[in-house]
Formats: C-alpha cells, sequence, structure tokens
C-alpha cells in the first residue's frame, strides 16, 4: 500500500514546495510558518483521496493538482488554528513542537489565515482548471461555517457534554467529514465525473470519513504515544465524547468495518480504475497512527 | 456625503444580512459570533469603494454586491483576528467589546476563519458574476501571505522597531492598502472595465489606501477617544511606528493632502460617474473618526 501512495504524497509535497515558495509570501518570516506548517509529516490523506478519485473518473493527474494541494492547506491551517492555547492547547503534532510553540500565537493565527486564503489561491492560479468554479464551490462549502469550522465549534461546545450517537455523528460530519468529503468530490470534479459517479464518489467519502473518525477514537485507546506522535488517552482526558466511549471498543470497532463495507460497495459500478480508493478505505482500518 | 453613502450603506447590510443569514452556518453559536462583528457599526468603506468603483465604469450595481460584502467579511475577520490577546489585544472596538471579549477567544478564532470562507463563498454563490475568476484573484492576493495577512505579520515585527518611511509604506500597502486597492478593482471588474481604467482606479485606490493610513495615524493623536471608539494614543502607546512620529503633524497633514490630490488626479478621465470616488477621496481627509 505505502508503496503505491509515495508517488502521489511525493507529488503533493512537490506541489506545494512549488506554490509555497519566496515569491508566495511578502513576509519572510509568515511564509517560514505555513511552511513549516506544511511540512511536517502529515499522512496527506485528503490529497491522496483526491488523486485516488480523480483516477476513478479517468482525470488527467495534472488537474488535480490544485484540488490537492487547497484541500491540504486548509486542513493544515485548520490544525494550527485547532492547537492554539484558546482552542486544544496542544503543544505537538506528530511529535513536532506545534506552530505557536516552534514560533509563537500571533505568527500561528496568521499563518492559519494566509493558508485559508492560499488555498482558494491555488485553485484560481492555473490558466486552465477543469471544474473549477465547482470546486470552488465544494471547497468553500466544506471549509466554513457549513462545514469544518462549524464542526469545530461543536466540538468545543461539546467537551464535558453528555452526547448520543446522532449529536457524534453531526460533530464529525462537519469537523473531518466535510473536507474528506469535498476531497473525493474535487478529485472528481477535475476529472468531469458525471452525476452518477459523482454520488457514489459522494457516498465513498461519507463512509470512509465517518469510519476514518471512528477508528481514530479506535487508536486513541489503543496506540501509544510514540506511534500516535499525539497524547494517548488525549480524548478521554478532555472528557470528550467518542465512538469508543458511546459504544465500547468492539462496537467502535464493528463499526468501523461495517462502514468500511459501505465504502466499498459505494464503489460497485467502477472497475479497477477505483482500485487505489478501495485500498484506502481498508487502509483507514488497518492503519495504527 | 453622508446621504449619499446611506444608501450604499444600507444595500450593504441588507446583503449581509441575506448572506449570513440562518441557512449559512451548522452552529447557532458560530454565526451569532460572525454576525456580532459584522453589524457592529462599521463604516463599510470597503463595500462602498466597490459600488463607487463600478458606478465609475457603468457596472450593474447588483454585479458588485458579492464583491461588497465578500471584501467586508475580509475586512471583519482580519479586526476579529488582529483584537486577540496575542495580536492587539483590544477590548473595545468602535466602543463595543471584541468578540473574543463579547464570546471566548475559541469562539472569536473560528469566527474570524468562517467569516474568510465565507467571502470566497459569497463571490461563488451568484449563478452569474461578471468578472468572477478576476474578481475571486483580486481578493485572494489582496488577503492572503501577498497582501493583508504579510501586513500584519510586517506589523507586528515592527513594534518597538525604527521604521523608515518606506518601511512603513511597505507596511500599510499590505496590511491596509491591498484590500482597499482591491475593493476599488473588484467594482471596476464587476463592471468589466478596461484595462486602462483599470489602471487609473488601480492609482486612485493605491494613493486613496495611503492617505487613509496617514490619515488614521494623525487621528490617533488628534482625536478624543469617545470619538475614535478606541483608545487615543494606542499607537504611540504601543511605540508603533507612524506617519506623525517619523514626519511630525503637519509633514503628515501635508503628505495626506497631496495623496489625496494625486487620487483625484488619476480619475481625471472619467466623469461624473465618478464623482462619489472623487468624494470619497475627500472625505478620508475630512472624518475625524
Amino acid at each position: 500500500m505505502k508503496e503505491k501512495l509515495h508517488p502521489l504524497i511525493d507529488r503533493t509535497d512537490q506541489q506545494l514546495n512549488r506554490f509555497l515558495s519566496e515569491d508566495s509570501s511578502a513576509s519572510d518570516h509568515l511564509l517560514s510558518a505555513m511552511r513549516y506548517s506544511i511540512f511536517n509529516g502529515g499522512k496527506r490523506i485528503r490529497p491522496v483521496l483526491v488523486y485516488a478519485a480523480g483516477q476513478a473518473v479517468k482525470a488527467r493527474p495534472e488537474a488535480c493538482d490544485a484540488p490537492a494541494i487547497a484541500v491540504e492547506m486548509v486542513h493544515a491551517y485548520s490544525l494550527i488554528h485547532d492547537d492554539l492555547p484558546a482552542m486544544d492547547d496542544d503543544d505537538l503534532r506528530r511529535g513536532q513542537p506545534t506552530c505557536h510553540i516552534q514560533y509563537d500565537e500571533a505568527t500561528a493565527i496568521l499563518a492559519g489565515d494566509a493558508l485559508q486564503t492560499s488555498a482558494f489561491s491555488a485553485l484560481l492560479t492555473p490558466a486552465e482548471q477543469p471544474g473549477r468554479l465547482e470546486i470552488l464551490r465544494e471547497l468553500s462549502d466544506a471549509s466554513g461555517s457549513l462545514g469544518m469550522v462549524a464542526g469545530q465549534m461543536i466540538d468545543l461546545a461539546a467537551v464535558g457534554q453528555t452526547l448520543n450517537l446522532a449529536e457524534l455523528e453531526n460533530m464529525h460530519r462537519h469537523k473531518t467529514g466535510a473536507l474528506i468529503r469535498a476531497s473525493v468530490r474535487m478529485g472528481a470534479l477535475a476529472g468531469e465525473a458525471s452525476a452518477i459517479q459523482l454520488q457514489s464518489l459522494t457516498e465513498y467519502a461519507v463512509a470512509l470519513g465517518l469510519a476514518f473518525q471512528v477508528q481514530d477514537d479506535i487508536l486513541d485507546v489503543e496506540s501509544d504515544t510514540a506511534t500516535l506522535g499525539k497524547q494517548q488517552g488525549a480524548d478521554i482526558a478532555m472528557n470528550k465524547p467518542t465512538y469508543v466511549s458511546l459504544l465500547g471498543l468492539e462496537k467502535a470497532r464493528a463499526k468501523a468495518h461495517q462502514l468500511i463495507d459501505e465504502a466499498l460497495e459505494s464503489l460497485n459500478d467502477f472497475g479497477s480504475e477505483a482500485d487505489l480508493l478501495r485500498e484506502l478505505a481498508r487502509y483507514v482500518i488497518e492503519r495504527n497512527y
């Protein structure tokens, strides 16, 4: 699996490196903080999903480059702001000091702000970008007050609260699900997918996004701190509701597997061109970090 | 002057009220904080510049609505983040508690983040938007690491430093100038301005933006706290370099007037359709808050 992902991860890093180059900021300090947070060993799951969804509808890889780095920059900005003292107050991210620790809080706020803008810039930069307007709408709907940011707000309000399963899913559908769904849909739109293809891929993405979150909750109690690159048991320590706290470990595992089955079923009308999406779905519950 | 601006300010407020309505967020709390910061008595200078530049090239007012609210939402988001404890640490803005005081820091960070996304969403929402791609590029270039955010970074780095006039202008050209320039250019692009018109209006905007900042520095020492709605002498107290501290009050006044003359000259090829832009230029140095 990892061998198949490496070329796409490398491609993402090259595109990010080119986009966030010397002439992309009027402040060296700001650019340095943006690059620090972008090149911190992230797994590039969202860009890989863009390319993999593109493959499934025979998009040109070049048409997926801008959507791939755009969604990663939104993801990176959200992590920077999420780690701030006023939010989750995390000092470590993937074993490295978080942006506001490495730089300072003001720089971290601004680096996050600038990375969000850069995400939209990336989609506006290519002279030609198949599906550009739909892709831009996808990213803005998934990122803002209807998507990811609303999810973070719901998440913050949920600390110390008793959520039921429906409320927990609503939170995740916004906080992480929206951007994963957008990643898949942006790759599909870059390949000018048919309405039916887009619908199937959306179902895949929704199931995958939820499975990813269930597995995250499982790893939070199962894995050790060194493997996770963050504090093991952090969610439990903060009294955050999780699938494991609501369902127990066994039922949470069963739910993750069921969601992956759903994701795979939604790809039934695709041939081998969707094999990477299938492998990614299986990888979600096999990963240990 | 104020009578001429009222219809445009009202139009901006109506458009913002419609865009930031109940179905624009998945979190009531988030939407409430976004609306609190948008409807806090802002002068709507940037939206008015969009409409006024649109008038100068005979744009349909409807074509200016989305650019007008987009630039105001970017402005509002930047103020929310600028006021945060890690940044300027301001408790008051236009005489009201700032967003992080009225809500809390986490909510303020997220409300700012969501307002930035909403700015791009606003430009993507209309089925038809003349000049849409150019306007989107204008907004993203002006807002991010090449524009406003870089300016804020430069500004933070400048506290306690000795800047010369060129460095001070570089800071303002990014921090406030970029968005004022974009406002004028977006209005022009919404009216599908010719290249020559766009060039003249850009020169107008650059001079106006700088004049606005020089006048701000003058007001910081001249006006009283009640009129300003913020602490009088705040810049001096923070040891921030200003035009007044570099040039002295008289030369700063002369510079503001010279810049307004430049702004007016750049409109020489326009007829009465640019009268509102002309009046706005004069208003910049006549205002006392």
